[in-house]
């Protein structure tokens, strides 16, 4: 990247004596030539006290607006602590599109809406949030945001420009026009390129692209991200039950919904429970890890017991190869699952035929396991184990691999039919039930060869 | 999603039905109504042979074009097969942009590559795609088209315009309009919106934006999504070593790198090797979770090793946790490799200060392991297992935990260091080895005290 501050740990050590130095014509130079983003980033990485200082020292309204939407959840409502809800409303609302506004607004107490809300100058966006507060977050409706320009099927180009240029002033990312008819009902649009390379005067008919996708404000925002990625779409309309145009979706939302919920299912198959970052405090890392590993233990315990049920005295030789076969019904698991949760949350897996989809994995685990278990079988039996335990570990690996894929493919796919995100099923959970079945599986077989 | 077809099995059952009838008129009337998109979708789902009876009935040479690019790779070169070097040429790469066209003939082999450029009519085509072909896949160059729109700095904006309708033709999508000097070094940007809103004959030199974000034809594909993230571009302009403008990427060939590079990091995690789906044949997904499966049986085959070094007989219960010892130690490794894979992933980790990270991870460990070996001190001696045992599975539980914790964070920093994908770490290989020498601390702590 040409041009751009490259923020690492030496600079942020810069900028911290910068601050503890009150420099604060050195900071609003520096500022000034920063990108809002990289601005976000470096105040995710100060401490708050002097993320404060440092975040006061921004002068454009415009600009200290933008960062805030840019940060994350909990600091953005650190430095708001410190606004009135006038200030509020004035300094930050006020010079936000619809939808930053709304998620904002969204976080406050309900108290502080309100009185946010009262304060906003420009009635039109206050009502334009007002609407949007009703939608919930993870929906279209939830991510659109009000501003958006729309033209008359009636108008040629020429009334299309004019009126283009009074709402323009809103719309700070003008990607299409939306044509409507007298109704608001949504017909179809406009590129802005053909606009500017027709003839002027040419009728807006004549000019529209009516092969259009669109969703409804009730649809889920991971769909609307699958959709927008599927058909390359930078601008998404949104419209209510009656076919009218609410609002509108930008790639830029989106990206960050599709990105946000790979995160998330890669964090759930690891094992973790809360949306956590390598920057997070000792504790909050440690809460979003505990409770999995509180599920790891249960299924230790519950393994304890299992081995306890059989008389291990009598066939001690069987202890050695627990790990192996805990860990293998685990991996097995992990596996057939991640399949499933990407299948589902990419949209290319087909919640129909659940049973084919179940006999094919069951030929997969069938392929994986025989190869498997001929090769533990050499290997035991060349390392020096009786050929009695090598069968033993043997056949136990075939069933314990077959049964995990199986499993592995179901819990997640019943979930999905039963609206529970189906990530839940993946990592710890899957390899704790997998570990404590196949070791059942594993001593009930060695009970009956050795 | 209004007014789209929704594909599941039972509308790909149905068009089977009318493959097999032959029944091309129906066909062809459906598939002039589907979007590209949803085209593709059907030709993955069908068998190939049906496959290429759709794909031929596609009557649009510009459409069958585009299907073809957002085919899989494998599919695609199925479907290509069938056609000479010169069809390739002239209905498929003279009817997609330079960096569509670029990867399509980037999969042929050396001597069908040079004889489908010397078939391309449109010679301006000819030259880019050559051009791009010399940039590796994962580099800004190997994602940029060359079709872009520039302007003089000199012009004013009816010439502007004039010279945009030019060069329109074959830009399919006009984002943002690039501003050069007479030696075609980027200078700025200029939006469509502040062309369509100012008066005609403004000079392009003041409306210029000259805060404008680049980057170089040899910038890593990864960075270059993490760039359009971070800042939210639709399009991203790039350039060569003397800051002239070559080419430009556009948001949703990025939305594609992010996104595969998010799930590559799950599928690793996952112990999944190769880049697999659901509806891959069952050779397929047992090639790609074979590998992972028989480094597990090494693991498993180690750790039956490791228990066999120690006297198990005289100290027969220590047996009965080797599930939860082994289980937890893969537990925590691969939450901790988790977070450093994510947070390289998506940049937020800083590379410096390694210790700290470790220092860091350290105090999670402790705590993730204090909390754990207490309750399980608890718990297995309320369980009626004698103090003894519970005290080895307790201290053995804390060691355990701290390892692991410190190994997964030190392992996934240590490939990043010497450029080889942390996300390898990540997964049964850390499960595997935090198994083994988990297993290793409990069988010495238990001989130890018991």
């Amino acid at each position: 990247m040409s041009d751009k501050t490259e923020i690492n740990s030496s600079y942020i050590d810069e900028l911290t004596l910068l601050i503890e130095a009150q420099n604060s014509n050195e900071l609003i130079s520096r500022i000034v030539e920063l990108h809002i983003a990289d601005i976000a980033e470096i105040i995710e990485d100060l401490s708050l006290e002097n993320a404060k200082y440092l975040f006061e020292l921004i002068s454009d309204e415009e600009k200290s607006a933008a960062v805030l939407v840019e940060l994350e959840d909990d600091t953005r409502e650190e430095l708001l602590e410190d606004l009135s809800a006038k200030e509020i409303a004035k300094e930050v609302i006020d010079n936000l599109e619809s939808d930053d506004a709304a998620d904002i607004i969204g976080e406050l107490s309900e108290d502080k809406k309100e009185e946010v809300l009262s304060h906003i100058e420009d009635e039109e966006l206050a009502k334009d949030i007002s609407d949007l507060l009703n939608y919930p977050e993870d929906t279209a409706g939830g991510l659109m945001a009000k501003e958006l320009i729309k033209v008359n099927e009636n108008w040629n180009t020429v009334q299309c420009l004019k009126e283009m240029r009074k709402q323009a002033d809103d719309v700070k990312k003008v990607y299409t026009i939306y044509v409507v008819d007298d109704n608001d009902k949504l017909l179809g649009l406009l590129s802005l390129r053909k606009l500017l390379l027709t003839e002027r005067s040419t009728s807006i008919r004549d000019i529209i692209t009516t092969e259009i996708t669109s969703v409804k404000a009730t649809t889920d925002d991971e769909d609307v991200a699958n959709i927008m990625l599927k058909y390359d779409l930078v601008a998404l309309p949104v419209i209510d039950n009656l076919g009218r145009l609410i609002g509108r979706i930008t790639v830029d939302d989106v990206m960050d919904v599709a990105k946000e919920e790979a995160e998330k299912d890669y964090q759930m198959a690891s094992g973790i429970t809360e949306d956590v970052e390598s920057s997070d405090s000792v504790r909050e890392l440690t809460r979003a890890r505990l409770p999995w590993l509180l599920i790891g233990m249960m299924g230790g315990l519950l393994g304890a017991e299992v081995i306890g049920v059989f008389d291990l005295k009598e066939n001690l030789e069987l202890a050695f190869f627990i790990p192996l076969i805990a860990a293998m019904g685990g991996n097995v698991g992990v596996q057939s699952a991640a399949i499933v949760v990407q299948g589902l949350a990419n949209d290319s897996l087909k919640m129909e035929n659940l049973l084919q989809k179940l006999i094919k994995e069951l030929g997969v685990g069938l392929l994986n396991g025989l190869i498997c278990s001929v090769i533990i079988l050499g290997a035991a039996f060349g390392l020096g184990y009786s050929l009695e335990l090598s069968l033993t570990v043997s056949i136990s690996l075939l069933a314990v691999i077959i049964f995990a894929a199986v499993f592995g493919t179901f819990i997640p796919l019943t979930l999905e039919k039963y609206k529970i995100d189906p990530a839940l099923a993946t990592g710890p959970f899957i390899t704790t039930v997998n570990d404590v079945l196949g070791l059942f599986i594993y001593f009930w077989i060695g009970q009956a060869i050795l």
